[in-house]
């Protein structure tokens, strides 16, 4: 229903240090398997560390998984002249979070000035089935990041 | 308003290997400082492998610290017949968490059989000051948990 | 991704008299536009009585509508047996209620035994144009309403 | 642990008329109970048309003046140079709501500029009891609303 429009041409140069220079991502072990204006897709490998009591993916994983693709999908039409952060979010578990890979892909409902609406769904990819685990509905706001350095390149 | 009253007077026996024998808690280093009828609360110490780009907790970090302590409150009073999973739960980020200890306290606002629903809010606790960084409100549903094993002593 | 498979093949016939007995649903006037397994939709023409300061539809309506949407849509998968209630939900308002007619579409996500995950997009149609008004991610359960009587014919 | 700062001392002059001259707030005859920085209550007597199908009185009435009790509570902080909408709210519903009197109390947790974040609890005054109905986080953004007129006297 809407037109996206990043600020800036280059979002993809801006977007990927930013997701992936979080230390918590990066112990996630995160790669961007998507980032298109106001859509980003991101996958991580579960590992035993990343576990609950039951041996599933901790519910903490899944959803900094999804809200940092929620970020990322708000943050294509925000950077540079904004990073966003987390205003809120709600999450819906719909099933354990089992597979060789999870994955979390975000889409941006509204993009506003200063709040952007954005929606992710989390799945699971087990023995070539994919299931749904999670359902996020976030609101993002830009803030300015005053040592945001240039895309490399 | 409500009466807590736990299935099991051992109700702390039970909780408290729940909770640490989850690796993603055990990587958090959580501390249970508190487990009473219906109230628990964890504390962690941040370490820079949990911050995202600001230098901040990451989002994922301080929600799954919450809703281990929802689901601990909540499993105060289901244990052992059963171990609270998470339906669903939002969350309002309200100040970056920075310090040296961040908490999270969660308290039980209706016991239900099937569903529990419970507050946490989690605060940060830097050179002395105390604020408040996120607060949660999350519905728990408990399960079955066949290997559970009784508490030792 | 779910296939949804109702209690009764019947359900239309059950669901229908339960959203139009409720006095609230008729003083909204609502009409149900759509109603599969699983998925429902509902519309209101806007009166001044439901309006807020702004002359916009009050957010009371606008929930109060997509909730039912979403407690239809998960009645079509557990009536007669249950009659679902709201256990929570969660609305993001992206634009402003203004138009002949408001439109709630919700669909089941997660058919559970207990707990039924539904999601609800709220629309209105302006002079020929469609906007998105709002998004609502709820939880139902179905319960047992003792005087449920057959549907008619 | 915050200290909540009115834009005006007049806030009561500015927050009830807006409050009182929303039609759907005047078709639930709401009454103002409290309204100190940060703090608003309303108050309402179910009628018959406010119901829904097991006769408690409809969700979308009780989310609808709970929003409006947290929209209020903003409110106090923002007039006369913003009136609170509602950016999103999640709500839990912990018992069918039945009695006399149905109140919302809301209470700001953390105001900002830009964001204002509130709590509200929905309880029910049923022969001389009080019971907690529901429970609703919200976030609500001030906006200028130009017609807005200085109060009476």
């Amino acid at each position: 229903m809407t037109e996206f429009q990043p600020r800036s041409p280059d979002f993809r140069n801006w977007i990927r240090p930013v997701l992936g220079r979080q230390p918590f991502m990066q112990w996630l072990g995160v790669e961007v398997t998507c980032c298109d204006p106001g859509l980003v897709e991101l996958a991580i490998r579960p590992r035993p560390e990343m576990t609950q009591h039951t041996g599933d993916l901790h519910a903490g994983v899944i959803a900094g998984l999804a809200d940092n693709a929620a970020g990322g999908a708000a943050g294509t039409l925000t950077v540079p002249e904004g990073v966003p952060v987390t205003v809120e979010y709600k999450i819906n578990f719909l099933a354990p979070a089992r597979g060789e890979r999870i994955l979390a892909r975000a889409q941006v409902l509204k993009p506003g000035r200063t709040l952007l609406i954005v929606e992710a769904r989390v799945t699971a990819e087990n023995r070539g089935e994919t299931s749904l685990v999670a359902t996020m509905l976030a609101t993002m706001t830009p803030v300015a990041v005053p040592g945001l350095k240039p895309p490399p390149g």
